[in-house]
């Protein structure tokens, strides 16, 4: 960064924190960014205190969204039998584009990893136990990812769900091991949820 | 991006915008921002606002800079006399690090290419064509990149300032130091070749 533009530097420094973001691609978009026109940047700026402001979790499914109860709650033909948890908002996503699934959701925002310091309580577990005490539930689809923490939480989800006598099953081994679910294809995606097994 | 959460994709979207984020990487900093602290991601939108404002170029040399005159500009050590002329502020960062120039420069903010519409008059030419005509300058530096635009504007420029009777120097081509020389390419080679120097 140019000496005596330590405002520049500040921004950069700003986008590197964010994962994925390395040095060269923070400054490249610091760059851009003041080459912008007035109205695109503060739009930018505007657009992010926006999100962060506007955007919550569902009080039902933990998922993100503008109002007090999601799109997929407040609808009225999902089927709140059946309840698929998964670790992240895109992850959610990327089963909605199945456009097979029918059931509703539970949005995690993590996975256990006693490594990372991430316990039950750093996750939306107790808000998720909440909605199959109060019944109703045949059905949780554990659709974590299928790395170590993805199968970790599935397992510990599942021996806390026995004592209330619900179905728990697990995404098919359709998805490839060790990848991010929410980059997984349409089709695998499909499958996965096709071949669901108990558990 | 959730049904309902708008600001969320108006913000994954705008991230998008910016040449070299993709629409994944767009969306990935859209959620990992609203999973931050308010103060947080409040402090980016602040540090893009202030960039933009307090961020322009140097009435001098047009390289970016928060005071009215930048400190390469300002610096009484630097020969006034040389003028490296770059396309990009990341170019002078470059030759800055090499510790070894001890002139002044210009920045372009771009090259000649008529099939991008860009012109003379798109880039900072009049300005560089005003610190000729005031006198002063020994040598002129072209820096820009060794592309077709960067060529074409070295030349552009180098003929413009003729009759200024300026000396006017490229930066010279050959293989990079430290590389392999059956990895470079033909061109480079040619011109190394033909550039070679007594030892």
């Amino acid at each position: 960064m140019p000496k005596g533009a330590t405002a520049l530097k500040t921004l950069a420094d700003r986008f590197a924190r964010i994962p994925g973001i390395g040095r060269k691609t923070a400054q490249r978009m610091a760059y851009y960014l003041i080459s912008l026109p007035r109205e695109e940047s503060a739009a930018l700026a505007a657009a992010i205190t926006d999100a962060c402001e506007k955007v919550h979790r569902c009080k039902i499914c933990c998922d993100l969204t503008e109002d007090e109860v999601c799109a997929v709650c407040s609808d009225e033909r999902r089927d709140r039998g059946i309840i698929c948890v998964v670790e992240q908002p895109q992850d959610l996503l990327a089963i909605e584009r199945t456009r097979e699934y029918q059931g509703v959701y539970h949005v995690l925002h993590g996975a256990i990893s006693p490594l990372d310091g991430i316990g039950p309580d750093q996750i939306t577990v107790k808000e998720l136990m909440a909605r199959i005490a109060e019944g109703g539930v045949r059905e949780v689809i554990m659709a974590t990812d299928s790395d170590t923490e993805g199968e970790t939480t599935a397992m510990y989800l599942s021996r806390m769900m026995k004592p209330f006598g619900v179905k728990v099953t697990r995404l098919a081994y359709g998805i490839p091991v060790g990848s991010d679910l929410q980059y997984a294809d349409e089709i695998t995606l499909s499958r996965a949820i096709a071949g669901r097994r108990d558990m």
